[in-house]
């Protein structure tokens, strides 16, 4: 096969990477995600719309546009830079993310306060994404102790579960404690999970989901850590936190599952026989790229159109200090492994960025090696450098989507033409 | 599930891991592999027997007790311990492994000796398996310059296309040299591949398989790392290598892809549905692990017996000074994935050893981690630390075969009941 020829498969494959990418980002996506919830929720009575997170914005605007009429009531509560502009009847705020501030206590009493006197007839809305940890708290101490709490948890070096058992106690809205606050009315929680598995309780701190964790537990966590509280947060910890609510009916949505499921369908219409391999995907990135080449490889020469698919989010470790994302690592770290055959690989995170580049993810194919080695780029130093965004940019390897509106992880996609 | 049927199930899944384990690295063991390739094979006139490598020995056997008359003559050249006993009609050499010794160099000159005068109507059945580059060698230089050359090689950081480029061309056997030799006789070459893709010019420096680099690239290695040559040397690397050889017919034996299809088969025997994701793996070991972990957890509950395989060799950086091997590491590091899991993870070196340890590798189940943490011992930690042997033991996790007389790279399974 003639170099000439390669290229101009190569090409092909990457006009159906690009294809593949952009189905499965905008299917999991806030707008698609939440029309197919919407189909099955019951809204009875006074409809109020809250919506927590970084992608509130998007999805308060697709459910308005879907709904029979404006919501009685309607809130945004998202980060700054994240409202795009008005929704007829709903009022947004911007307020702290990753640290909660002022704002975001004041948007969330003013979600309270929209919430409050709800009849067993009334509805609350309540659209979820990641962020609301931060965007979405009323705290029950000082916010000057709840940041000295966190402080403590994690100079002492508490894990997750640990962090969130104590800090759940302390507020009024995590924990199951929202949904309590709208009992009697009916919460329809609409949640586009970023959190590998979606586990309710954690995702924003799960205001409308039971806690699993105990008082005792979150005492036990104070007591092995001789973490220093004022009367007022040990009251906090003993008090427990909703362990059922009836009054919830929770849909998961455009979670990475959904990603991974709008790709494979993608490849398939594109004459690709898919393959999940997993929506779990924890491991290093610049591991799972070699991993993702080794199966190209084995399977090249096979004469089927394959396409492996792997959602999740990989981790990358900084040992160098040049620009990239794990997104980027994955790819650029595939590209030795299919080098030469009709094959491609990319990466990408469906919230449109990738590290602290202006990338959503990378992608490599079968002349990506000989064109980086033609520029005299070594891509095991590259990594080594964490500079995955400029070895791209020179191979033509760099996907950019801008902001998308969702977060639920990332895709890769593994293509054998 | 109560936690007693759990384990039960547990220990069902690992028998069938033991059991696929043993099946594969027995298919690709010598007996079977060298007893398929015999009935290839055409041997007329004067049969020679030449057995090379880490397997020389055990390959050997088989191949007499299957000729139908001993060897007119025989020779084995392995490594020091690896002759069990005497076969009839064959003289074994022990000799250097990885650095070649006056053994090496005498058990050639034997074999060179017992090939010299052949007719077109002889065979030479050359048996050749990994470690035949140090074992196998016939220095066209001084031993001592052989000895500098690589040192300087090595020293350059030249890579290890680069250091074959211009060893083969130092030797008298090298890169397709044996072949040539040996002719007009016919070479009937049986390989037992140690190296991923099975790249016949490197298997033991390629003694019959043409050379495909040039005299040309052997001298401008020399000049860019600017070598410091004898006149000797300079005129070995102006000597082109063969790039034909119409008198070899040569199979490939027992290579991982065997070790793979072996396990798929028995895993589908053992009614399991197998899906070979590769041949070829050759990243990070604890990665590799965490992948085929986040596989089974994605497909847990999906009511299917999946086995998933990857076959090859991973790599371990160290990072501290336990004990362990890169199955091992493999599969402590799946563990956590597969935690509650009716799943279990296997990693075994078809030559019976992983590193420094007297296991072949490692096994978890989904009751691994409760294990551990019970034992107080965290598997970050001790992936960290290297020291995967020590915490498998804790948990019924080392897989122990003894020497397999086989070296055909790693086989991983990971299975879902």
């Amino acid at each position: 096969m003639s170099g000439g020829m390669e290229t101009s498969m190569n090409q092909e494959l990457r006009k159906d990477a690009f294809d593949i990418a952009r189905a499965a980002v905008s299917a999991a996506g806030p707008d698609a995600a939440v029309e197919r919830a919407l189909k099955n929720c019951t809204m009875t009575g006074r409809v109020v719309l809250a919506a927590v997170g970084k992608a509130a914005w998007q999805m308060a605007c697709a459910a308005v546009r879907l709904l029979p009429q404006p919501p009685a009531e309607g809130i945004v509560v998202t980060k700054y830079g994240h409202v795009k502009g008005d929704i007829p009847g709903v009022t947004c705020y911007e307020a702290g993310h990753p640290v909660p501030d002022e704002n975001s206590f004041a948007a969330t009493r003013a979600v309270l306060s929209a919430t409050e006197h709800l009849t067993g007839q009334d509805t609350v809305l309540f659209l979820l994404s990641g962020g609301g940890s931060a965007l979405f708290e009323d705290p029950l101490i000082p916010a000057a102790e709840l940041k000295d709490i966190t402080r403590q948890l994690l100079a002492c070096g508490a894990d997750i579960v640990e962090m969130n058992t104590v800090r759940k106690r302390l507020s009024a809205v995590k924990g199951g404690r929202f949904a309590q606050w709208c009992s009697p009315a009916g919460v329809e929680a609409v949640i586009l999970s970023d959190i590998l598995g979606d586990p309710l309780d954690m995702i924003a701190s799960g205001p409308a989901a039971p806690d699993p964790a105990t008082a005792a537990q979150a005492q036990a966590v104070a007591e092995k850590y001789r973490l220093n509280l004022s009367a007022a947060a040990r009251a906090c910890l003993a008090k427990e936190t909703p362990k059922e609510l009836s009054n919830v009916h929770t849909q998961v949505i455009g979670s990475v599952r959904e990603l991974c499921a709008a790709a494979a369908r993608q490849c398939r219409a594109l004459g690709y026989e898919p393959i999940l391999l997993t929506d779990r995907l924890d491991c290093e990135a610049r591991e799972a790229g070699r991993f993702l080449a080794d199966i190209l490889r084995t399977h090249a020469g096979s004469g089927r159109k394959l396409a492996y698919i792997a959602g999740g989010e990989t981790v990358v470790h900084l040992t160098g200090n040049g620009l990239g994302g794990r997104n980027q690592e994955l790819a650029l770290a595939a590209a030795p492994g299919i080098a030469g055959l009709n094959a491609c690989v990319f990466s990408v995170g469906s919230d449109g960025t990738d590290g602290p580049t202006d990338a959503a993810g990378g992608i490599v194919d079968g002349d990506t090696l000989t064109e980086l080695k033609a520029r005299d780029i070594d891509i095991f130093e590259t990594l080594q450098n964490n500079d995955a965004y400029h070895a791209l940019k020179a191979a033509d390897g760099l996907i950019v989507t801008g902001p998308t509106g969702t977060n639920v992880n990332d895709v890769a996609v593994a293509l054998l033409g």
